[in-house]
């Protein structure tokens, strides 16, 4: 997607140890035009899986996930991290670690959402080494739904998540792909 | 907003203790085509503000305020409760109790994406006692902005959040107004 390897040139920063910062368009500050774009970008990609429900994790898969889901006209779902105190009581919960925060995070999901029927796409900022998108497919499965598809705004293609997740025989697409960060540099394919 | 208020009668449950469970469209599922709407209200009621950037915390005033400013066509800053390894080391901090967790959450702001010369518009899914939102004013205030409107997606009418911030002397507008949770009901002005 042109308009985001654009975006990732100019303001993307190498803040070494394979972290990219991209917090001035995806993660903390959100250029919503650019959001809407992506969306209808993985839309197009995800047309024909026919998904039922976009699944992502909070934080900052949501915005990514809430315009996937309104190009495609489905609910949107998002793991919660904090349980807060209006969740259903049987929460499905699977565990992942998170790279930028150096630990480990529980992911929760409400039965009531996502269930045996669904067909979810799988919806996250970025692919890296294919941890959180593995946990929300867990949970995917727990609810007894099928996962038909993941996409990612950016795939680090070298921490090999597409390879770990590979075995799920789904489609997988991300819009931008890093290939190497190596020497405090930012090479797209 | 009439499809807000019917959603909030068919699907909103009060779970007693002033809390509204509205999970399953606006903060765990989220119908993005309602929060497309939710936007678009919120947008044309704050238009003539002139706002420069919509203002969150994360989570579930996310899509909402993504919502609103891609309908003002304008970036979307979103406070972080955790502190992400590629957040600019002198991030403002602001306090604010939270209601559904029972504790002090701590908001955090880069001072990149938002400084004087900034037309803060503060968007929010609730609108309670006000000390979420009030953090938010004070987090953009300390980066030297000025806030121009604030927005909620419900107002608990009741908890006198309103009141708490009409020294601010801005606009405040909520899409949905609940007047009283008692006795396990939920009436919507």
């Amino acid at each position: 997607m042109r308009a985001l390897n654009e975006r990732i040139r100019r303001e993307g920063k190498n803040l070494g140890r394979g972290i990219l910062k991209v917090d001035s368009f995806i993660n903390h500050q959100v250029d919503p035009m650019l959001m809407l774009s992506v969306g209808q970008a993985m839309a197009a990609r995800f047309y024909s899986c026919e998904a039922t429900k976009v699944l992502t994790a909070e934080i900052s898969g949501i915005a990514p996930a809430l315009t996937t889901a309104l190009a495609l006209q489905v609910p949107v779902v998002y793991a919660r991290k904090t349980r807060p105190v209006t969740m259903h009581p049987n929460a499905i919960e699977a565990t992942a670690p998170s790279h930028t925060k150096g630990s480990e995070v529980k992911l929760m999901l409400s039965p009531e959402f996502l269930g045996p029927g669904d067909r979810v796409l799988i919806i996250d900022d970025f692919l890296a080494s294919g941890q959180t998108i593995g946990a929300l497919v867990k949970l995917a499965q727990l609810a007894g739904a099928t996962v038909v598809g993941i996409g990612a705004v950016i795939e680090k293609a070298f921490e090999q998540g597409r390879e770990e997740l590979a075995h799920l025989n789904v489609p997988i697409e991300a819009l931008a792909v890093i290939t190497s960060m190596d020497d405090g540099k930012i090479v797209l394919e």
